[in-house]
């Protein structure tokens, strides 16, 4: 019997009790990326899935969207934007407030980063609750660009954040738990 | 007249005044990544200096490490291991005080990361005072692994960066100013 790439990629994939914070179990991905074999696959599959639409630039949520967005960007030949937290883009930004478990955070992009109608592809490792996703989402629409999809490497299902992603295009995510 | 692969990116680098503080000037990368033809001119450049090499790992440096350090482990066939911020690494951490202009930050990485002897790239978008870059030197020392170089998008050379980077094999940098 062999393994479908999903079951291999959570194979590598580590999981850590109680962090950041007890009762939560946390899925570290720094193992599975640390494996040279395990890299490619992730990133290629998440390629993969977009292959049939131009993706004029992937946007990645800080900060591990930039791990996962960079290579598909370099692989895809498209351009990469980052989406980041507050007063670390240079130029002018516009941002979007997302709620937390307890209180708010914000994310920012650049005013310029796309021209109307580019296509756009959002990129982070994990859908949980969808509040960051959905908040980038509002951020690339707020552009004047195109959404044509969201990509995570993991979806923490019973969370049910893909509810919040209405009207974001396709929704892809590798693995399920 | 044509322009040298270095001349074309710094082109894409868009410099704001006082940003993030009055009397800096800031080279900001975005404008470079965003351009679907800057972006594998920066990567296929910086795999190119270290083609002679055999790298195990490319340790790039939170969060702009990430964003040329993943692509390059993508194209070289290695693995990627985040040197992060205080608190974010979720397994056993080792840790690395530098100093700042007024105080002093860390970074981290994972205790595991490294097997002995094993070849480390550690990858930065610049460098500056040296200061994050010599840290993350040491942290990959103390795992027992073997630092072979560093690569960077941008070297400030008044800053003298280099100078603390001794015994860290081969020191590389795209653009300089």
């Amino acid at each position: 019997m062999t393994n479908t790439i999903e079951e291999t990629v959570k194979n590598k994939i580590r999981n850590i009790e109680n962090f950041p914070k007890p009762g939560i179990l946390f899925r570290d991905i720094t193992t599975a990326i640390k494996d040279k074999d395990t890299l490619p696959i992730i990133i290629d599959y998440l390629c993969d899935q977009f292959k049939d639409t131009k993706i004029d630039y992937i946007a990645g949520i800080e900060s591990r969207g930039f791990i996962f967005g960079m290579p598909m960007a370099y692989k895809l030949h498209c351009g990469f934007v980052p989406v980041r937290k507050p007063n670390k883009l240079p130029a002018e930004t516009i941002s979007q407030e997302y709620e937390l478990e307890y209180g708010t955070d914000k994310i920012e992009i650049h005013k310029d980063a796309f021209g109307q109608g580019d296509n756009v592809l959002i990129i982070d490792d994990l859908l949980a609750t969808g509040g960051t996703a959905e908040a980038a989402a509002n951020l690339v629409k707020k552009t004047g660009a195109n959404l044509i999809g969201m990509g995570f490497l993991i979806e923490l299902e019973d969370l049910k954040g893909r509810n919040k992603l209405q009207d974001c295009g396709k929704i892809v995510s590798m693995l399920k738990y």
